[in-house]
């Protein structure tokens, strides 16, 4: 497989260039820290945008969610969709207003969604549990026939994509470095809290050893987050 | 004023209706703890999803970006947009995979796009400035001509919106209670890492005090970070 998605008009970054990253192995990173995409669709010329959960399989994006969604209830027909991706890594702080930026992460995929067929549901499904928490799926009480139905799966390949990061200091205009102004990044980043459990949680009952997969995010446990143990 | 939005079909939640909101208090709250929005437009036919900046200045929404950039020239044209801001709050981990959820904050607002007029552009720079880091415009070297030529600033009316939500722990089948399962919720939070100073920044610059306003975002500084007073 080659190892670069083909740019494309709609791919192609015309200003600042740079950014644009068409590799797999950058896209992919990308995809796999985040948890919400935002899916671009149209119904009779007006854009929608729904946030949702996504993960990705190889080389395709997959979202669900109530097969009564408005939202994958057109895209399964088959229509144009956007899918973006974005991170916030940080505020970029310049000297003048005009060079202040984010810096940031973010990938945005063209195609044409389709749905999973029914009797690959349950695995798909399965696939999104264990690809946020391992060894999850197991432990929970099965899905039943009604559940899956009234489930949606869709799949995108991941072939009309791009990836556009920025990182590190603002970049002034070179006249503007000698002045006295403070320059620089605010770094922002995500964190996991210590779990809550359900106030009807059965005793005996520790938070499960896989939300430690959550680091794999880029996400940070809160320093004051308890031991979280098995009992 | 309305204290609330008029719902419309494109907003009206039609399923977990309970989850949304129009009342102006609630949408405003969204909309002041973001900081990216996605913005949905079309283009012969194809949705584009688009991050970037935005700021919230009475029942106005603002964004921003080059007078080169492709979502500006098109928006700017008058055709409609959708704008997302998406906040994720935690991972809802209920004892079957039916019931898994995230806690989140969203906006969607439809509507059609304006650009501010070149005599006031300016002036909505500074707003976007001082929204987030109050204090700083005043400090920075003033914009040129050219800057401001080469900067698109769009506006929507704050009309056709909606906020979704959804707070607190799981909530799953009755039966499903007594299982085994340790079920609850994962916080996410938005940190604030200490600040990172431009390698050229000049000696005796100390971090602005007008970081802490960021915690209006609700976003929390992280423990490490060092005292950042002004020297």
């Amino acid at each position: 497989m080659e190892q670069r998605y083909t740019r494309t008009e709609r791919t192609r970054l015309r200003r600042l260039p740079k950014r644009a990253h068409y590799d797999r192995a950058t896209v992919h990173a990308v995809l796999d820290a985040g948890l919400i995409c935002h899916v671009g669709y149209v119904v009779d010329g007006q854009p929608y945008v729904t946030p949702t959960c996504y993960w990705r399989h190889g080389e395709r994006l997959y979202w669900h969610g109530s097969s009564a969604s408005r939202m994958l209830r057109r895209l399964r027909e088959g229509i144009p969709a956007c899918v973006t991706v974005t991170h916030v890594d940080g505020l970029v702080l310049a000297r003048s207003g005009f060079h202040h930026s984010i810096n940031y992460r973010s990938v945005m995929a063209f195609g044409t969604a389709r749905a999973v067929a029914d009797e690959d549901k349950l695995a798909a499904l399965e696939d999104f549990v264990e690809h946020l928490l391992p060894g999850r799926w197991a432990e929970l009480r099965p899905p039943t026939g009604q559940e899956i139905k009234a489930t949606t799966v869709l799949w995108m390949d991941l072939e009309e994509v791009s990836a556009k990061i920025r990182i590190g200091p603002p970049v002034d205009d070179e006249e503007d470095y000698g002045l006295p102004i403070w320059a620089g990044v605010v770094p922002l980043a995500t964190t996991v809290d210590a779990p809550e459990p359900d106030p009807r949680l059965l005793p005996g009952l520790s938070a499960p050893q896989y939300l430690e997969h959550l680091a794999s995010f880029g996400w940070r446990p809160a320093p004051a987050r308890e031991s979280n143990a098995a009992a």
